[in-house]
């Protein structure tokens, strides 16, 4: 058990971010303070922070070929995390998201790349070694897709041993109509202020309330409200909450949502409560954002 | 002779050109039309055109290994761009300038980064095997430096039989003081529009006669004014003049001015009259704008 990993499945771009004092005006000739490059896509974000963590993790997408791919690679390894299931496209391009990230003003403007790599597929899915992992988690891409990849490991967990069942987790960030379908299908389902908002709630405890009917029955839903904090609510009904940690200068917000998931996870996995899920994420989300990048998120340990 | 190459010592860079169709408002997320790498610098932009004008060329200039090199050398190779003078640089940062190519607009901002990569010194430059080449172009950096080096051609030349003797140019792009002691040192002078507009000229015409006195006896001073064309003048104090060649459509103005350059240089250092290199040049460049990045640009020829 304490050797089985948590796998995450989505998304690894490279992001470059440049550092600006001021926003560049159309047509013109600007310097960056500094430029760096950064392994990105939420999937692979929330592995990095799993393996800051201490949990063995794996990550589980596609990857062009190509002059980025290299650098990925070796930043996958640099934090070890468990690869194995990547999935090569030759022929594909390599996604780069392009990010000026203001320190004066604190915005981040990001330029996506149109990808065309294709998303992990069921049938892709079908291969995988399911013994090995004891969590999984989705980043809410094609859902479709998703929604029989679960109902493989579902069918996988009802013949298992209580033991060896694997954790589902899925995340509804983005304002699809498609990745709804997802609500139902995680033991833990996180869904962003943006689809909230979508339904109409203005705050984490109002679209608990609200879209609590949608999980499937005895599933923890999450919603983080930024600088408000997150709140939770279980099968009990009740909802938990916990304020945000934030750090004394923001520094950089990318990534912070897949860093309070991959906290809340990190705990869930370990036999931690809801509370103390919450917590543990916000006050993590809170410390990446004081930082560049994310090293120096985790503190040390006793 | 024939088989003297065209050295031209600057920078090389990674341009990530980012294609929009509405330039991308401060903090916001949006998705490029189309993204692409392309080897930039001044001068390596200026290799690529002469090589593809058929004139054997060099670059020499810095690298800095990583995950961009390998790109670049490999463009670089395919190009058929002599690299054998590039000067490794290990532990530095190999710089990226992002570019916003606004296709509605025809606009493109970039965004530099500021880079820790040495310039060419005399230094290295005094290893440089002369008689490879029949002409050298310097794009004007750390001038005090590209001075030395000229000098040494200069040198070079006295002691030379004429069919030996190198061509010597220099572009002077940036309004940056130091650039400015460049202009008594070459054969060929190239003088933007911005360094023309920063000493009080709103003409190309205007700041050849304003800035002709600075460049050296028997030298060609030159001075492309985008969409307005090119002028020049040669010791006889006549300016010749081409108009622009634009394209049917504007896609894509980077690196234009490099373009223009190389097809100067080409004929001249062909036996071409400045009124021939000028037209040249316009025409050259005009194509460059119709079509993105560099293939293309060459007529077909008889």
């Amino acid at each position: 058990m304490e050797d089985k990993k948590i796998l995450c499945i989505g998304l690894v771009c490279l992001d470059i971010i440049n550092v600006v004092d001021k926003y560049p005006e159309e047509d013109t000739d600007s310097r960056c303070l500094s430029q760096r490059w950064q392994r990105g896509g939420n999937a692979s974000n929330s592995c990095t922070v799993l393996s800051l963590l201490g949990a063995p993790c794996a990550f589980m997408g596609s990857l062009a070929p190509g002059p980025v791919a290299d650098f990925v690679l070796n930043d996958f390894h640099l934090y070890q995390i468990d690869i194995s299931l990547l999935l090569e496209c030759p022929g594909c391009t390599f996604p780069a998201s392009m990010v000026i990230s203001n320190v004066t003003s604190g915005s981040r403007t990001i330029l996506h790349m149109n990808r065309n790599l294709p998303d992990v597929s069921a049938e892709d899915f079908s291969k995988v070694d399911l013994r090995q992992y004891r969590w999984i988690h989705w980043e809410g891409r094609n859902a479709e897709e998703q929604v029989k990849m679960i109902q493989r490991v579902e069918e996988f967990n009802r013949s298992a041993a209580e033991k060896e069942r694997i954790t589902i987790s899925v995340e509804i960030e983005k304002t699809r109509e498609p990745l709804y379908q997802l609500f139902p299908y995680g033991d833990v389902v996180f869904v962003s202020k943006d689809v909230a908002k979508h339904f109409g709630f203005n705050s984490a405890a109002a679209a608990l309330k609200g879209l609590y009917s949608r999980v499937r029955k005895g599933a923890m839903l999450i919603c983080a409200w930024a600088e408000k904090g997150a709140d939770a609510m279980g099968p009990d009904g009740i909802v938990v909450h916990s304020d945000a940690f934030p750090p004394e200068a923001l520094v950089d917000t990318l990534g912070a949502g897949d860093t309070f998931n991959a906290s809340v996870i990190y705990t869930l996995s370990n036999g931690g409560g809801l509370q103390e899920a919450l917590s543990f994420g916000c006050q993590v989300a809170g410390r990446k954002c004081g930082v560049h990048g994310y090293d120096g998120i985790v503190p040390a340990r006793a």
